[in-house]
């Protein structure tokens, strides 16, 4: 199978990515509810509703598109942590800003955030998803120093830095497992509720 | 296939419970190392070493092994759960001792865990999960008791206690992810530190 090439023209281009895209969130939403393993790429060409074969203009194959899957969800989300964190301000406030801006993209990424702690396994297990699991490490480089930085500055205080980035990682992955859209609280509001929870809050 | 049933002399009863466990056991870790849809019956009897449709005599089926795994991992620790609760002392030693129970459990159930996790949108999903479903739910309604009861004798404070309840589930769980064996903290090192986060410990 040849690696599929997009268009060069900017306007094709252009729709050549959205409806990858596309192609991309669909195979999210199945891979989440069905598994990975069980979903077939006749499923998925049914669901794109691209003709038989079609789906390989924008894939290689079924793992391309888990690969897929992880870089839209990684990808974005560092990007807006490296801007939040070069604008100068106290790291209390990064912390509120990266956990706000972190919790609005597990919210409009669920079926990603799903495919990505179903498939751990495959995922953590394998030399091709190298990059993947490097750009979530350099995610959790960017908590880190906040956090680090929060103590520097008295804000924060942790008897165990390194547990307390790792309390956080759980906390805010577990989200996926009960916030919904109309739910009691806003991704917002669960960020600052988490924000407030390492900050020590309304703490006695 | 008939339901199995164990043999009725105390012994013989005994040894039976003990090669059901090893059986429900290396189904976890067959599960939780390449998925529970992936596993096939022949594995599963060539994995713990009994003959051809030995493996019946123990289970009716995979889905009864998902079942037994998710009861191994609940039963023991709601039992030791309500045994903590019911001793007479302030909240916070018991979210200590809770989460030390916890903890351990989850060191000595990796696999159990993993199974839980990896397959949760069997679980949740399937009427035949209501027992597993409700078990956790009592496990999870403990929790809520002994957060409301710290907040009532002023040793907790949340701005927000269902949030707080979720942020620790979320917290211990992940726990499985990166929690070894010989790794740096014990399981009751990691849960003294949950219950520090949550405390306030020394925060500013």
């Amino acid at each position: 199978m040849p690696v599929p090439s997009p268009p060069t023209r900017p306007a094709l281009r252009a729709r050549y990515e959205a409806r990858r895209k596309e192609v991309v969130d669909t195979a999210a939403r199945l891979f989440a509810e069905k598994g990975y393993a069980a979903t077939s790429m006749a499923e998925l060409t049914e669901a794109t509703g691209l003709a038989a074969g079609g789906l390989y203009h924008y894939i290689e194959g079924k793992e391309d598109l888990l690969i897929a899957i992880c870089d839209e969800l990684l990808d974005p989300l560092l990007d807006r942590a490296g801007e939040i964190v070069a604008a100068e301000a106290p790291a209390a406030d990064h912390l509120r800003a990266l956990l706000r801006a972190w919790l609005e993209h597990i919210e409009t990424h669920r079926h990603h955030m799903l495919v990505f702690s179903q498939e751990r396994r495959l995922i953590e297990g394998d030399p091709r998803w190298r990059r993947v699991r490097r750009r979530r490490r350099s995610f959790e480089r960017i908590l880190e120093d906040v956090l680090a930085r929060g103590e520097a500055e008295g804000a924060l205080a942790f008897p165990d830095r390194p547990l307390a980035l790792l309390a956080l990682l759980g906390m805010v992955n577990y989200t996926t497992q009960w916030m919904r859209p109309r739910g009691r609280l806003s991704a917002a509001e669960i960020a600052d509720g988490y924000c407030d929870l390492l900050l020590g809050g309304e703490g006695p």
